[in-house]
């Protein structure tokens, strides 16, 4: 987030052709729904383009005139408190949307987005989707999901920032990153930086230092961006990831 | 949300009559926009009826077969994590719905509902609700523009917890509850106990102690439910509320 453009422009934007787009379509689990007909029509009013590192795509309060999908790389989605500060809301990469609920009411941008790594991503056009979707009933069904989910996402934030220790919520987060199904241990990087990373958990940078010192002791191990995990059936039981929560809920 | 009734049946429904249901509907803020032809449908479709303390409304997980629209009263949204413990993710009062992410994605409930306060609610079959959505567009645009609104409280909530102290949240919370808009001071009474004030403001109830005995130097003073601010305006600019947010990000 240190060197960001201040500018609202993309960097690199290209037009590509109508197979491209439907190609970075298909590639969107949450449009899998979609009929042949419904996706080339969205491929109408669509196009990818590709956004380098500090890139501002937009701005909370200004009109959501567009939706993203990224569909590489890894976006920051903020929103702004009166002393200046924003607060890191998520960090997004490939699949996910940004300003669904906004496009789709028409109410203005809830939050600002940067790009954090070299992204490429689709953007549909806000009042043509509104258009498509008031003809297309299977649209709307995928956009109704689609938001519903991000809801959801939001809500499982607010239990974490609610129930969980800021230790807890980095161990959640560690263990999202691990890829290991069968094995105890795992190797792994961090990938972005822990200035970032302290935003998106919410907490100051020292309070993170604190919580990967008091994960040692919990057998995660940490040099720069890389990081092992010793032992992550004991982080798991330490930090009870949403995933074992949605098995005790279900 | 001690002695909660551990029963799904609403307590004393009252079927009542279609102007009840009209007049209750044409109550509720976000359902201003709608003309009166889509709104006689609306009233063909829902019931009021009224939940004493303890009744669970809904519980997550389950499938979302009505909106619930809160008339009076006062109703918690709860998730649920892995060790048993409940985050309350909000207190909802007059207006507010329940479930309208879920119900129009036909997707399971993501929240438990509990009714903290007698209240009076507005229930709308879901199915019913997604079929006359796909014949009214003037429906949709509603539906909408409140699932956005939802979706704003979940971002502010999420940026509160990422970007505020325990007593900072307290200090907006307080801030909330008064209704002086001229005087420094004012005296107002907390609407439900402070364990569930702890829940909200996602803390435990020693730090809920700590916090107001932080903002005794601000002139927060209380005795049990009854709070008086002595300085509103010191208050605020310790706390930066979200109105002030709004007018600087504006």
């Amino acid at each position: 987030m240190a060197s960001a453009a201040q500018s609202n422009t993309v960097v690199g934007a290209d037009y590509g052709d109508a197979q491209q787009v439907l190609d970075a379509l298909r590639m969107t689990p949450w449009l899998k729904g979609l009929d042949e007909k419904t996706l080339r029509a969205l491929t109408g009013i669509s196009r990818v383009f590709r956004a380098a590192e500090g890139t501002l795509l937009c701005e909370e309060g200004e009109p959501a005139d567009e939706l993203f999908i990224v569909l590489d790389g890894q976006v920051a989605v903020l929103a702004q408190a009166a002393n200046g500060t924003s607060a890191v809301v998520e960090v997004l990469d490939a699949g996910a949307s940004i300003g669904l609920s906004s496009v789709l009411a028409g109410l203005p941008r809830l939050m600002t987005a940067r790009v954090v790594r070299s992204s490429r991503l689709i953007s549909v056009d806000g009042q043509s989707l509104q258009a498509l979707a008031a003809r297309e009933p299977s649209l709307v069904t995928v956009l109704l999901r689609a938001e519903a989910e991000d809801f959801k996402s939001l809500v499982q934030q607010v239990c974490d920032l609610k129930l969980r220790t800021t230790a807890q919520r980095l161990a959640v987060y560690l263990l999202s990153l691990s890829p290991e199904k069968t094995s105890n241990t795992t190797a792994l990087r961090l990938p972005f930086d822990k200035r970032l990373l302290a935003a998106r958990l919410g907490c100051r940078q020292e309070n993170l230092s604190r919580a990967f010192a008091a994960l040692r002791n919990l057998g995660v191990e940490t040099h720069g961006a890389r990081v092992i995990l010793h032992d992550i059936a004991r982080l798991r039981d330490y930090a009870l990831p949403d995933e074992a929560m949605d098995k005790v809920t279900a």
